[in-house]
């Protein structure tokens, strides 16, 4: 062996030694990466905001809606801890709620000035910006899962009415009559309504029945986030209304970049705000804090418009916020630090 | 009279000399502030962006859809040039258009996958802050008036389907059935689309036929911005699918403190996008101006995720931008400074 071959060989050998411990301080690297995530997982649920009284809500009703806040949070933490993703965790809980007939949205969803229900809702991936949307459907059980399939399963990202329904059909999705969703107390909402607006000319819904809408927002393990929210909009609304729930960016926002976030209330003002991206913008654009931006969007501008209403918000790294300008907005949180907890009023 | 007297008289007369003073420096101040508008004005419309051939576009063609532009320019900017509010002229404009068949919206909307036109508009004010939305409808002859009395007339921003429609007629509200809308030409679009997907499911909407939707920004003598878009979508839509253009905040935005933005495009990406108010929102967060947020936001980040289309938009102060990502956009201006413009290709 020539002089020149042993430093061939030489520079061969340095150069598979510097590649290997390249290629191992890049493993390094990434498992300290994926360790930011691991095991850390959050989840926010809301059932709506609005102006409560601690005193005039039936000690009854407080139970059920606790109890049913925590169900749905075990529900989904629990998928989130057996790293499942924030997708199906926040479609999971919206679906639990629906379900559940004190919530304003799927069964139990409040009912407009015909004393029709009409349904909106939507979720959103931050992992890959993808979203949908249905809005102003009468008859599909689960309107949140009826959004996941647009978002999936058509080029599209919002259906309305009944092309909506047509599609959850078509889908194999649930589809009830009109019966299923009316509850009596939200029939009673109604007549009361009517009686109270019976010298307007009905154009005039009633805010303060909006709350009832839900939402969850999640952030899973492999650090993706996402929020979904479903509604039955506001009692007495007139007939095609829809409110900022299945409006992208105003209702529902998730991106992985800067937080998931959920909105309830008086949807106009959130539509005309853009309120869920709004508070992304401004982490994204003026390094806020998630709460930070969500407080000056709640807070201040919706506060100076005269706008009421809160969002769930969870950001990349898992911190989390819950806030509204009203005197209560149903809500809880668990996640991998720290334990659940549900509440109603400030 | 007594000194004392003299004094006060004295003293009573230099307060009253203040005062005028003052209030004449006021006079002179809100003169300044308000010849900082007067007499500037400035108006955008844009026909729709998409992939535009010059050479396979037929010259008549050309001349036709320029002419059209020019003549929507001249009547916004006749109202703009009488003192006419931003909101008034953006209205006129689009109500133009929508008339005229050429253009996807209103009269010659593009037809979805059951060949029938389902229509979409909206508006916004930006001296307010109030909008309004329609969409899914069929039978409204011109979608942007019935998205204005959305804003005027009820207490809700977005209505759908055929809600909007009774709304339209109980507003007196012109409507007309299919024929009147459905032009040969978009007939023929139609079947063209569906012999091309006659073996797939039909859920592959033309992408290259969103063109044609129409829009308007526009800045006032007064210092307010408006906007509105209105837009048939695009041909082989499902039914029920809505796009960007009645979604406040992804078509549509208006705030006298930033900017007027009308979007056309792929509508999906748009929404996702949140695109109006993104622009906007880099303004006010990131200090930048106009034409450099619609570039980031048209010219980077959808073209990062192949979105194709583009924004027109006009700032407080009557700066203008025709921002997009494709080979035409049918576009003009004109204002108080420049003359009329008519573009459609690079």
């Amino acid at each position: 062996m020539k002089t020149k071959d042993i430093h061939i060989l030489i520079l061969s050998i340095l150069t598979v030694l510097t590649t290997t411990v390249s290629i191992a301080q890049n493993q390094v690297k990434s498992v300290v990466q994926e360790s930011d995530f691991n095991g850390k997982w959050a989840l926010v649920v809301h059932g709506g905001a609005g102006n409560m009284d601690r005193n005039s809500m039936p000690a009854e009703k407080i139970e059920t809606i606790r109890s049913k806040i925590a169900a749905a949070l075990q529900l989904g933490g629990k998928a989130l801890e057996d790293g499942g993703s924030a997708l199906d965790a926040v479609e999971l809980v919206v679906r639990y709620l629906e379900d559940e007939p004190e919530f304003n949205a799927g069964r139990g969803a409040v009912l407009n000035v015909e004393g029709h229900p009409e349904m909106d809702a939507s979720i959103m991936d931050g992992k890959t910006g993808k979203a949908g949307a249905i809005a102003g459907v009468q008859r599909i059980k689960n309107p949140v899962t009826a959004a996941r399939r647009v978002m999936e399963q058509t080029p599209h990202v919002m259906l309305i009415g009944e092309g909506a329904e047509r599609f959850a059909r078509e889908q194999g999705l649930e589809l009830a009559d009109s019966a299923w969703f009316v509850t009596p107390g939200r029939r009673a909402d109604w007549e009361r309504w009517k009686m109270k607006n019976r010298n307007s000319n009905l154009k005039n819904p009633d805010q303060k029945e909006g709350k009832g809408t839900v939402g969850a927002v999640a952030l899973d393990r492999n650090g993706n986030l996402a929020a979904a929210t479903s509604t039955g909009g506001m009692t007495g609304k007139m007939p095609g209304r829809i409110g900022d729930s299945p409006v992208i960016g105003a209702g529902t926002w998730a991106d992985n970049k800067t937080c998931a976030i959920s909105a309830t209330g008086h949807g106009e003002f959130f539509i005309r705000n853009v309120v869920a991206y709004d508070i992304a913008a401004r982490m994204e654009y003026q390094r806020l804090s998630l709460g930070e931006s969500a407080h000056r969007v709640i807070m201040e501008k919706l506060i100076q418009q005269g706008g009421t209403g809160g969002v769930i918000g969870v950001d990349h790294l898992g911190n989390i916020t819950m806030t509204f300008n009203t005197t209560g907005m149903i809500r809880g949180s668990v996640s991998s630090q720290d334990s659940l907890q549900v509440k109603i009023f400030k």
